[in-house]
């Protein structure tokens, strides 16, 4: 929601900092503990050098009066995020011309003079899900989303996994090779990864179709269900959440969803004696409780929890 | 090791008691936080009611003497986990006759009237490597043990996860239909799940011998460390430990390490760009630290950390 406050509520809430960066633009906002967006401006994304620099103007003398603290950023990547690395806070191997390997996280502070909290779009938008949205009162959940690529961001006892890098479940094998018989997938480092089957892309190179004009009927939603229930699987029985959320642009699909809640509980087939999997899966896999405001509300949410 | 403390000792060092819950044996014994033990008695696992018994009169009477505060347990499964759950600290739908939901938790609280805490065998055992062995100044690894059946133990920020139940990576589902082609695996729930294709009892099954048997170049061993690998990749792109370690009997097999090790990098192909992966992956998937008194170390770990 955008919602204008008034003297009062401004006092009596502290406002944060949020950017969304993505590849096409980079969405800034202020917001607030309730999840309520204060300021919103859309940035195009050019060189890391003039997307820094209009972020600058627009913190620095367009917001200039407000008392932020902190700047949460989600940001596509892969991104480094180990604090005892020589590249911490850079955008590494990304195939994004020009950013590859840009310090964001430090010229992002630098432009700013503000705390920068650096984290993948992914896990902003599982911890804006984790605040507002429905993994609200989740310690232990996944939210994956599915879109131009498949991501995940992992809340165990209360706290994203990180570990070496950040989850990449996007990339995890996927068994049976009789659906979409013969198609190594999309993408170019892994023959048949989740990705490369299940993404956007995928299911427009394989159809040779938009996904928009797919009926509810058309086969694909069969395979890009059973696709997406053999990665929920291997995703439940490795982390082992109390929910899935399941969000992105590939899940607009509606009737996707008790697809792969059937065909994931087929593929378990009772091994997971818990009522949440075998009697409320309904409530188990559900779709994202943030609209399309998702990424700034992550952000703002990264800047909160640091 | 086993030693024998000297009086001063003993007033410097607080003593946890220890269980390694089997389903041939019980291991009892008693710790410290240098993980020396200082005692350990071996019971045989019968009835529940009959090896709670011998239990209590072993920590009872037997070790009287030691003013324990806290039992670790450290048990086969599955075990329910879950506080806010009716059958927590339950063994559940174990094969095992007899004990499926047997509340073990408040058996051996009643009987022993000390503290209970309940984990998994294979979390106690991660937690054992974490506290003396391999795992040690790592907040995020994966322990996975191969033998009879395939579990993991997995930290995540210096916590194990839990989250609905405890993680099973033993059922997740492996890609490659040409590996051991034709067999379905031994695990009567799923077919070609990683425990039904690379256990000890599959290995025995698919190969009809006796794995000491199987000799350093036989071609079970390059099936074994394809699927093993495999396991690994799905692992690796969930929770992006910063290390692995395997143990278990089929582990013992050592030149089974660098195969994994080159498959594993093989499959990823170049994907995860840091050092620990692509330059120093002998450092990155690791033999367990511990030796035979691994499990009842875990358990001691398991009453250590609570």
């Amino acid at each position: 929601m955008v919602i204008n406050l008034n003297k009062k509520d401004k006092r009596k809430n502290k406002l944060y900092g949020g950017i969304e960066g993505g590849g096409t633009k980079f969405v800034c906002g202020i917001g607030n503990e309730n999840g309520d967006i204060i300021e919103s401006v859309s940035i195009k994304t050019t060189t890391p050098e003039e997307t820094v620099m209009q972020i600058q103007e627009l913190y620095k003398i367009g917001w200039k009066k407000y008392d932020l603290k902190k700047i949460g950023i989600g940001c596509f990547g892969p991104l480094d995020l180990d604090k005892g690395s020589k590249t911490f806070g850079y955008i590494t191997s990304t195939p994004k011309s020009g950013w590859q390997f840009f310090n964001l996280r430090e010229s992002l502070n630098k432009a700013l003079e503000k705390k920068i909290v650096l984290d993948t779009d992914v896990n902003a938008a599982a911890l804006g899900e984790y605040f507002w949205g429905n993994g609200k009162g989740y310690n232990d959940f996944v939210y994956i989303t599915i879109g131009t690529g498949i991501g995940a961001g992992i809340m165990s006892n209360g706290k994203l996994i990180h570990g070496l890098m950040h989850p990449e479940v996007g990339h995890i094998l996927i068994p049976d090779e009789k659906i979409l018989e013969g198609f190594d997938g999309v993408c170019p480092y892994h023959k048949r990864c989740l990705e490369g089957l299940a993404s956007g892309p995928a299911i427009k190179t394989f159809w040779k179709e938009n996904i928009e004009n797919l009926p509810l009927t058309h086969p694909a939603w069969e395979a890009e269900s059973s696709i997406l229930a053999y990665g929920l699987v291997n995703i439940i029985l490795t982390v082992s959440p109390k929910r899935i959320i399941l969000g992105g642009g590939v899940m607009e699909q509606k009737n996707l969803f008790n697809k792969i809640r059937n065909k994931t509980a087929s593929l378990l087939n009772g091994y997971i004696q818990k009522d949440e999997v075998s009697k409320s899966i309904n409530d188990f896999i559900v779709p994202a409780g943030l609209g399309k405001n998702a990424g700034l509300l992550g952000a703002i949410a990264l800047a909160i929890i640091d």
